[in-house]
C-alpha cells in the first residue's frame, strides 16, 4: 500500500512528538551522549501498520537515527516476530519512542480488524470500506491502516465527495424537489469530478436518488432481503450508468448475507472504532 | 472533573475541523443560510465526556452556533438519552457533526471503560491510573475523560515526571551505581517538584529504587502474591517519606487481587487502547 | 455561489494581514482612535468577486469594524458603482485597504474573465472549466471566482481526483498494460469516489483510457474536427456509463467549434493566468 | 538578483504544496519508489524568473531530488529553451511540478512584463518602481521579479515606510496644521530609519508635503506638464535634502513623456496587475 | 506612544500563554466556575509599560474577562500605585497573571531606565535611540517600551533599513571600492525607501561613507572630542542632504558629551540588555 | 548540563531568525555566494550559557554553516576568550549574527548572576531555585542558564507542579476547609505525580499546609529568625515524609542567614529579572 508522505504529515509527526515531550525528556540528562540499539517485537498476532512511519519520526528528534525494517506495512505478523531495527543517540530512541509505538499499535490494530473482516467478504467481489468516523487528527493515517487491512477507503472529507443526507433533503425543503434542486447546487458549487452520493433509508428514497441523477446510494439499515429485491431495481433505473451501491449499518455476523445482494461495497466504522490496538513493545539492546 | 480549555486546545479544535472540511464542504452550497436545530442521542449505555468541547468546536464554524447540554461530563446515561441540543446555521451543524461526535464518542468509550474497572476497585483505596499510551494528539482529551470515568491520571509527558526504566539503566551502565547516577542526573536537569519514579521487574530492583531515592515504583508484572510480600519490605525502607507504589500490568480479572495487596496504584492502558468508542447520534430537527 | 468560509481560509486572511503590516502600520500613530467611514468603488466594468471575505479580514485587525455590501459576488458592476460601505476604527480600515483591495481586484479580474469566456458558450450546454493552474494559495479563492463567473471547477488539488498524464504511464512501463495497471493501483489507494481521469493526445490513447474504465477523458489538443470523429466513438465504447470528456488546449476563438463537437467540458486556465485584476478603490469618507 | 531565503519563505513553500497535495497525490501509487529525470521548457519568449526555488520545492518532498539550473533569474529566455534539469524519485517530480510551475509562471510573467517598461525607460535615468498591489502571500517574491526584470522595489509592506495618503490627512483634521502632526506623530513612532512620503493630488498639496519635512512625495495623477513646471520647484523647496520624486497614475503610452519630468520614479502596479503568466512546461524523459 | 496591535502579536500572545499554561493549569480545578476581582499594583516607582497587552491577554483565556486601565503605558507611576483593575473568571485571572506580569514587568524595566537616559538629554536636541540588541521574540515589543520611555527606535530589523559593517566591506574586498560597490547592490535589491547607513570606526571610513552616498553614518566608539571634529566634516561633505548621524559605544556617564558634539542620535543597547523588571504585582481581591 | 533539543525549540529558533531577519537581510546582496569565517569572543567574565543552540539556529539559514565550540555551557570565560568559531556562506553568518548572540548574551547574564548567588550557598546543602518569573518564549532556555549556573529548577509551568497561593484558598472559602478542599480538587484532576506546593504567610498557614498534605511549602518573608524556629516544626509534623521547605523573598545580602535555617530551596527571580547581559562578540575573519 501506498502513503503519500506529504509535509502536512511530517508537521504532524512533530506535532506528536511534542505532545509527548513537552519542555523535554526529564531522562535525557541520564543518557546523554550514549548510542544506542532497539529493536521492535510483535506480543500478538495480527497486521502489521505504520512501519513506514518510524523513520520520519525518529529522524525529527535526530538526523542520526537509522531505522531498518523487518517487515513491511500490511503484512500479517505472529506473536514475538522482529518488526524492524533502529539505531542512533539513546535519548531520541528514548525520546521517541512512545510516539512512535502509540501510531503504530492504533494503526496495526484497525488493520488486523479490516483484515478480518474483509476475509469474510473473500470471493464475493463486494468491497469493505471504511467511513469518516475517525480519530480527530489521524484520518489519513488510518484510512491508510484500513487499506493495509485490504479495505477500500471511503471520502476523505467533506471536500472530495459529497453526501447528501436526510437532514440536507429536510433543510433544502422537502424529499423530491429538494433533492434534485440540492444536487444541482452541490455541482454547480463543487469541482465536476466530485461524486455526489445520497444516503437512503427506504426503497422510495433510493429510487429518487438515482432518478436525480445521484452516482451512488448508501443505503442505510435496510436488510439483505431489502436489497435483493431493491439492488437490481435501481441498476435498471440507472441505466448503465456507473451507479455504486453501499449498505451501511450492517452487523458482522450479517456480511455475507448482504455480500450476496448484489451491492458494491459494505461501509462500516467498526475497524476505527470498535477494535483494541495490536500490542507492539520496543526493546533495548542493552550491549548498546 | 475540570478541563482546562487552554489556547492549545483552540488551536486543536480548528485543526480537526480542518482535516475534515478541507477546501471546504461539498454540500454547503445545499444549505447555504438556513437555520437548523439537532440533537445528541446516546445510542448505547455508559458514561458520557466530551460535551464540553461541542460548543467551541461549532464556534470555531459560525459563533452563532448556540449548545445547550443536558447531561454534564462524566455522568451515566442510558441508550436513547438525549445529551444536548445545539442550535444555528445548518451549514454550520453540518460541517461540525462528524467531528464533534468522533471526538466525544472517542472520550465516552474511553469514560465507559474507566468506568468500569474503577468500579472493581471501589471501596479498596486503590487508584485506576492511565499510562502513556495515548492516540497521538489526543493525549489531554483521552486523560480528561479518565477522569470522568473515576480514574487518576499518570504523567502528561516525559517532562512532568521522570520514570526510569530498564534501557536507561541499561544504557547508564548496570543497576546498582548506574541508578544513583541516573535519578542524580535527572534530578540536577530537572525543576525539584518532578517526581522520579522507577521501573522494576524483580524484588531486588525495587529494593534498589527505594535506597536510591526514588520517589515511586512500578512494579511490572509482578503476581499478586510477590506484592503482598514485597510491598511492606518497600515501604519499610522508605522509611515514612511519601513512596508510590504501582502495580502494571494486570489483567482485568485479577484487579481485585493486585488491590489487595498494598499498593497505591494500578496503571493500565486498556481503557484508553481497547476500548469502542459509545455510539452517539446527532439529529436534526425537520421543523428547523 | 458559496464560499464555505473554513478555519482555514480564517487562517490565511490572518497571514495575508501579516505580510502587508509586518511590525505594525507606521501610520497608525497618525490616526490612533478615530472612527472612520469609507466605501468601494468599481473603477472599471465587470463582475465583482470577494466581498463576502471584507469584513471577515477586517474584523481580525478589529472586531468593531462593520461592512455593508451593497452588491453580491457574482454580480455584474459598472465603473463608478459603488460597492459596499465600511465603517470602524479609521486605524483598523487603513491597515486593512491593501490587503483586502489585492484579493478583490485579483478575484473580479478572474471572475470578469471568466463571465466572457462562458458568454461564448451560451446555449451550447457544455461547461467552461478551470485547471490546478491558480496562484500558489489562493486557490481555493480563484476557483470560487471561476464559479462567480459562471465557470465549473476541475479538481481542487492531487487528492480529490486522479489524473493520469503522459508520463504517469511512460513511467508505469508502456501505454497499454500500464495504463490499466496505472488505474488499478490509484484506484486502490485512493478514496472509492474518487473519479480518475486519464490525458489522451492521441484517439487511440483516448480509446485506450476508455477501455481501461476512465472516468473521463482530457483530450488534449485535439482539433474541432478531430473530436467531432472520435467523441462518439469514445461514448460508444463507454456504453452509458458516466464518462466526461474534456477538451483543452482550446484558443478563445475556437470556443464555439470546440463547443460544438460533442464534448462535455472545455478546460483551460486563461481566466486564471492571462486576466489582470479589475480595478477597485477604497474611498475615505472626510467627515468621518 | 539576490532573493534572501529566509526560514519564513521555507515555510510558505511548504504551505503551498499543501495546498495542492492535500492528503496525497492520488496518482503517487501508480510511481512508488520509480526514479524519474524531467527538463523545463520555455514556451513563449521572456524573463524567468522563479529558478533559485525549484530545488528547495521539490527537496520539501523528497530530499534526494537534484535540480541543474541552465538559465538563472533574470535572464531573457526564447521558445523551447530548456531552463532547468530535474532528477529525484518520480513520485516527488509528479507531486511538485504544479506547484513550481505556477510559481515561475506567474514570476516570469512578471519578470517578462517588467522588462518592457524598464526598456522605454533606458537612458533616462528615471526608474519603475512597483507597488503594494500584490497577490497576497506572494509579496517578496514577485518583488523579487520586478528586480529581476530590472525594476526597483518601492515598499514592502506598512511598516518599512510610511506613506501618509488623503485620508490619514483627512482623519487627522486638515490638510496643514495636520500633515506636519501627522508626520511627527509618525516619526515619534516609528524607526528613525523609516522614510515619510507624501501622496499629494495638486502642486500646493505636493509643496505642503516638502515644506513639512517628507522625504519622499508620491505625485499622483499629474500630467507630465504639471510636473516640468512643478518638480524644480519642490526641489528647490528641499534645498538639498534628498527628496524623492515619484509619479504615478502614468499610462503606458506616457512612461517616456513622464521620465522627461524631471522626477526620480514612476510607480506602477501593472506588471504585477496586468501581466498574464509567461507559458513554461516541465517535460518527463520518458527512458527516466 | 501607539503600539499596533497586529494579527502577529495575536499569536505571540497565544503562544505565550500556551508556555506557561502547557497542558493546563492544575490549580484550575480548585476554582472552576468561580467569579474573581484583581488589580495591579507598582511595587517600585517607575514608568509603566505593557498594560495595552492586559486585556487581549486575558481575553485569549476567557473572552469574559474584562480590564480597567487606571495608567497609561509611558506613565510615571509610584510604589504601591493601583495600574489596572481586573474582573473575570477566576481560573483565568489566575491562570494569565504570570505571563502578563512577566510581559509588564520587562517593558517597564526598559521604559523606566530609557526615561532615566532620556532625561540625561533633555534640552540637547539629540535622540536616545535603542539597537537591534533585544530578547528573541520581543523586539516589537520592547522597542514600544522605549518608545514609552521617551527614546526613539532604530530600525526592527534587517530588512527595513541596512547597515553595512565591517565586515560586509570586508568580504566585499577592500574598503573603497567595496563601499560603493556594496552600497549599490544593497540599493538595487531593496525597496528604494531604504536607508543605507554604514559604521565607520574611523575618521576616514566616515569619510568614505558619506562620500559613497551612505543615508547614515554610526560612529563606532569615537571620543566626545574626536567627534567635534569629525562631525562638521561630515556635514560639509553631505552638502545638505540628510545625514544622520548617530554614536554608539557610549558610557551612561558620557551622554551629556556626546550630545554636545552635534550628533543626531546616541544608540544603546543599555535600556533593554542591562535594565532590572520593574516590580509589578497582581492582587486578588478577597471578597470576589 | 542538558538541554534536551525539542523539535518545539527548533520552531522556536526559526520564529526568531524571522523576526529579525523579516522579508529578508538587505545587506544579503552585498554577500551573495561569499565564504566567510568568523569567532566570538568574551567582552566580560562570567558564565557561558547558550553555545548549544548556535550551529542548529544558522543551520536553519543554511545546512552549510559548521560551528567548532571552544567553551561548553556552563564554563567561566573570561574576557577576551574566544568562545566558538564559524564557517559558512557568508550570507547565512551575517543574517544569524544577532539573533544567536542575543540569545547568548541574555542566557549567559543569567548563568553568571546564578553561579554569583550560587557561590554564596556553597558548602550549606541549600540549593537556588528559579521562578516562573521569565522573559515570555524563553522560559525552557532561561531555566537551562539557571542550571549553567548551579541553580536548581522550580516548575516549568502551571501544570508539572501546583501552587496554591492565597488567592486560590480565598476563593475557594476560607483558609481551613479551603485548603484541604483545594487540594483534592487538585489532585483529583492532575496526574498523581504532581507535587502540591502551599504558599504561606505565616506560621499557622505554613502548619495547616503540612496538615492538609502539601508537598512543599513555599515561605514566603519570612525572616531568617523566624524560619530557624517554624522549620523543624514543620518537619516534625510531616513525620518524615519528603517535604520541601522553600524560602522567597529573600535579599541577595541574607541568603547566608537564610541558609542556615533549616529550609532546602531559596527561591528567587533575581537572576533572570535583575540580570545585565554578558557581552559577548562575533568577529569575521577578514581573509576568509
Amino acid at each position: 500500500m501506498n502513503l503519500p508522505f506529504t509535509p502536512a504529515l511530517q508537521g504532524q509527526l512533530r506535532a506528536w512528538l511534542n505532545e509527548d515531550i513537552g519542555r523535554g525528556d526529564l531522562t535525557a540528562a541520564a543518557l546523554a551522549g550514549r548510542p544506542g540499539r532497539a529493536h521492535w517485537l510483535a506480543k500478538a498476532d495480527g497486521v502489521f501498520c505504520g512501519g513506514v512511519l518510524v523513520e520520519p519520526l525518529f529522524r525529527l528528534l535526530d538526523p542520526a537515527v537509522r531505522v531498518r525494517p523487518l517487515v513491511a506495512d500490511g503484512e500479517t505478523v505472529g506473536m514475538g516476530q522482529r518488526l524492524l531495527e533502529l539505531q542512533g543517540p539513546a535519548a531520541a530512541l528514548v525520546a521517541g519512542e512512545r510516539t512512535a509505538l502509540n501510531l503504530a499499535m492504533r494503526l496495526s490494530g484497525i488493520a488486523t480488524a479490516t483484515a478480518a473482516l474483509v476475509k469474510m467478504l473473500e470471493g464475493t467481489g463486494v468491497a469493505l470500506a471504511d467511513t469518516r468516523k475517525t480519530t480527530p487528527g489521524l484520518r489519513v493515517l488510518e484510512k491508510y491502516a484500513v487499506r493495509c487491512g485490504g479495505g477500500v477507503n471511503h471520502r476523505f472529507g467533506l471536500d472530495d465527495a459529497a453526501m447528501l443526507k436526510e437532514n440536507h433533503l429536510a433543510w433544502a425543503g422537502g424529499v423530491a424537489g429538494g433533492l434534485e434542486a440540492a444536487i444541482a447546487a452541490v455541482r454547480a458549487n463543487g469541482p465536476w469530478p466530485a461524486r455526489v452520493i445520497v444516503e437512503a433509508e427506504t426503497g422510495a428514497e433510493a429510487e429518487a436518488a438515482v432518478r436525480a441523477g445521484a452516482d451512488g446510494v448508501l443505503l442505510d439499515e435496510f436488510t439483505p432481503a431489502q436489497l435483493v429485491e431493491l439492488v437490481p431495481r435501481l441498476r435498471a433505473l440507472a441505466q448503465g450508468r456507473g451507479l455504486v451501491l453501499e449498505a451501511s449499518g450492517v452487523q458482522p455476523g450479517q456480511i455475507q448475507a448482504y455480500a450476496a445482494s448484489g451491492i458494491d461495497l459494505i461501509s462500516t466504522s467498526a475497524p476505527i472504532t470498535r477494535s483494541p490496538w495490536l500490542d507492539l513493545s520496543m526493546r533495548f539492546d542493552r550491549d548498546s
